[in-house]
């Protein structure tokens, strides 16, 4: 299978290239970005797979549909209007749309969701995450989709509640948020169902940023010869 | 609603009295033994719960199927033709039997099978309990029912490897099991999911013996109604 | 050896009554409160433990200094007066005074002194804490005690940020502190030394709150026969 | 400071220099292997660090000796002869061995020794280890340390115990050994101390194998200018 990158000289774009380039399944990875537009790829590529920007996205679309190529995007940020174009041209070629892309993150999210419909307010929920020292913000936005699927779950929002200090007894329901930050930790996310008897707790940690590049080349290889549709990660892992 | 607890006088129906008497669901809680058979039970509960002896069995389903009362079965160790008179009792009479009643292990079992169902091949598996330094056997029968889960996740049965000492590469495909002794320690079981970029793990801890009881309850408010046949704790859980 | 308990009737008291009614170093158990004074005991022990209140104090000191009985004591909350009162009744007898009497607490409060001394700014130190969902404070007076041991390695104090939220880089030298709320947690708590490279992480758990009263039992018997001054646990457990 | 590397083509020298040379404490890094002796080095450096070959020694030795520069000796698996040039050139030179430089590693095998020495048989001791799947032996080297670590605190050797399986009571002082292998695994080591009531556990975790790199760098650093004799990694620590 022939593979194409957009936004190839990105961080993402790189890594993907190296796994890609690894693997006998890929018989040519090839990639384009601003200096290297569309029309300087020779072959028609099995399938693209989008790292680039969101103001990328037209020309992406463009040659996807053109020449009727199945797109993963990875890349995020993108406006309603933005989200319109991918929706119409799901019409005619499979698109896979994801923002995460780790194979084991997204299984955490199905867990979650799982663990949190069946013990409902049985349990208090807490979530915890680890990550580097140059993290910027928290929680993580992988924390933050745990969080939305332990509330698809439940089948309501809850209030949460970071770190806690002071006087700040428990109220029912509430979700605790702990972020960790230290040295060069590249994600780690924990989410315990904590019962008077008994705790579950769903653990996921990766080791490699590379990780999104694996799910991402894990979700290409799914999408050549889908029907033309939206497809996410939970497709490519048969999760419902 | 009436409970009544056949082997009242043993540690776990002793436990299940005691969390029964604390419910406000249960207006009636009680219980037979050797020493106070069925005949001395005046008024016919609403469920009953058995964690007697293999030998009690015939009494109990004699019992339950002539009163037409729903029955969990927490009792182990059943030899073929009994369990085979249990079969034939479901059909006059919802039963439900598990061996394990705990709300958290049964779920564990369920997302221990499907993730192994889902990364198969793709990660090393490892499954680690701990329990009190007094426990003579080793693994746990819970430790053995999640590699039995993992194992039907997979479609097919591995070699368990124990601790490992010395030479020992990893075969592929091997399951690493290890059992931690200490203390007092009630039980805590994980399942480790370990590929090259990421890990997924699945942790139970349990706090209190009392776990099973608690579970026993649940299922017995489950079962109160049901159709005649044999359940188990997914069953209770919602789980497929 | 004969104990004497003051603030037999409190949670700590009782405690330590059970435990010590079932250990045969002491072959006399006894216990005073607001109900049985001082004046109803009817033989001198060998050693006082006082899990009362401050407003006791004034009573404990004066019998045990009359009666020349090493003390033990475990009640917190004093004023500065009467923390002299108790330095001065150390020139009479031997007096061990703790906020958290727990071999294991203390242990660690050491170990992270230690780790906090070699390591101080190649790390990024961080502070989970786990408890009860009916707890009111965060974080724990164990962790509060933890993070000034460190600060105490580290030779000076810190910034402590709890939780994060939002846009939050960490700043160089912040401790992070985060405290887990949920069912029937006893006491956890973790202190993590995070390098680029490597972590080591310090962990406590505690199964049972009468981890207290056994190192109020430990510090008893470490006080017999020792010379008149002010003790702490550093000193039962060997610890510069 | 300038720094030569003996065994500069193989992993560890590789790793070293490269950390090296991104450190600006180091005016020049040079190194020396089969293909570049020590008569190829020009200017006499301020410290030596020998990851070479137990076959390597005599010629580093003597380069050191000769020209009075400190020695970091990295390499292991001397024979008792070979032990005795060490020794005898530590009296010219100051020399620092070590089978494992990782500081963090080395703080574990302190506070094991530490705990084990205060608790001793008030408590179970449990090591797991944690490494990739392609490890060969079990358990690893720096577990067998930690396990020396704690004999040494406890005063005695104990019984090991690999894993568990079928019938196998814990016998009192057992020290119960697990090693767990899978995917990519750099280095992780537990050792927990297991009472009725509590649990200290001790976890070090290695993010990269060149933790071992930069802890010869650091003992590199402190040798220089130190007096003549053998030192280890606990001089460079400050631990006792």
């Amino acid at each position: 299978m022939n593979l194409l990158i957009a936004g190839i000289s990105g961080i993402m774009g790189q890594k993907i290239y190296k796994l890609a380039t690894e693997d006998n399944y890929w018989s040519k990875v090839e990639g384009v970005d601003e200096k290297n537009p569309f029309d300087t790829v020779q072959e028609v590529p099995s399938v693209v797979i989008d790292f680039s920007h969101p103001t990328a996205l037209q020309g992406v679309l463009k040659y996807c549909v053109d020449n009727k190529v199945p797109l993963v995007i990875g890349t995020t940020g993108f406006e309603a209007e933005e989200q319109q174009l991918i929706e119409k041209a799901s019409k005619t070629i499979p698109i896979l749309q994801a923002t995460n892309m780790s194979l084991g993150m997204n299984i955490m999210f199905s867990l979650v969701e799982q663990v949190a419909s069946i013990l409902k307010d049985k349990v208090d929920i807490e979530v915890v995450e680890a990550h580097h020292n140059r993290k910027k913000d928290a929680p993580s936005g992988s924390a933050t989709t745990i969080i939305e699927s332990i509330e698809k779950g439940l089948g309501e929002t809850r209030k949460h509640v970071h770190g806690r200090e002071g006087q700040c007894p428990r109220e029912k329901g509430e979700i605790g948020v702990h972020a960790i930050r230290g040295g060069n930790i590249v994600g780690l996310h924990e989410a315990s169902f904590i019962h008077d008897l008994e705790t579950i707790k769903i653990t996921h940690e990766a080791y490699d940023r590379s990780v999104f590049a694996q799910g991402a080349l894990e979700a290409a290889k799914f999408l050549i010869g889908k029907e033309n549709r939206i497809y996410n990660m939970k497709d490519v892992l048969g999760l419902k």
